[in-house]
């Protein structure tokens, strides 16, 4: 099988399993130039902006379970469960549409507010 | 088809289309008395708990997008996108697990943050 003709979800599952896998130089080979994200808090565009939204949340992430990974030829869905430093607790779900081998678009959800608490009770801990 | 017999993504379909079209009664019919919602503020347990959690979602939902529903026999997953009054732009994501046509597990994942500062807005409005 070569890269052009995998399944939405094998892109999908290879990306994700490298990005859980703290390896965001091999995740970034599935995303395409000029992606285009929709994440919550707003649209990305292309893979350098992508790479510089990934790249934190790489760095804090310590553990990844996968809930459910579906697809067809050219849309794929994952959910899963993190555990990241500052939330315990913070599960996420992208639903990518894939081209060549490559995510082209990127649904990405996740709850923000803890993240934006963790920041919070951190930024009163250093006063 | 019996209704036990329906994928899960048939039901959770259903259940989709009953409460984006306001109708939570029917949505209801397509949950489980001892369903379990791992939901963004905690685990919510049974049906009416989870009823007090979409009700309010309900009521300020204008209008909603089906962006993807893949699943099997036991498993499916959708993702969306809703306008609602406070918040124009809401997407969301729900795993199920479903039996014998009723959704016994969800992970449901939205973000709150755009629904706190809407909240907070307001009540600074409202001073």
């Amino acid at each position: 099988m070569t890269e052009s003709t995998s399944s939405a979800r094998d892109v999908l599952l290879a990306y994700y399993y490298a990005w859980t896998g703290h390896d965001l130089d091999k995740a970034m080979t599935y995303i395409a130039d000029d992606i285009v994200c929709d994440a919550p808090a707003g649209r990305l565009q292309g893979a350098a902006a992508y790479r510089e939204f990934m790249g934190p949340f790489v760095q804090i992430l310590t553990a990844s379970t996968l809930v459910a990974a579906f697809g067809d030829d050219e849309k794929a869905v994952v959910m899963y469960d993190t555990e990241t430093m500052p939330v315990k607790r913070a599960p996420g779900a992208e639903c990518v549409t894939v081209h060549g081998g490559k995510i082209t678009h990127s649904l990405f959800i996740f709850d923000r507010a803890p993240f934006d608490a963790a920041r919070k009770a951190q930024a009163e801990a250093a006063r």
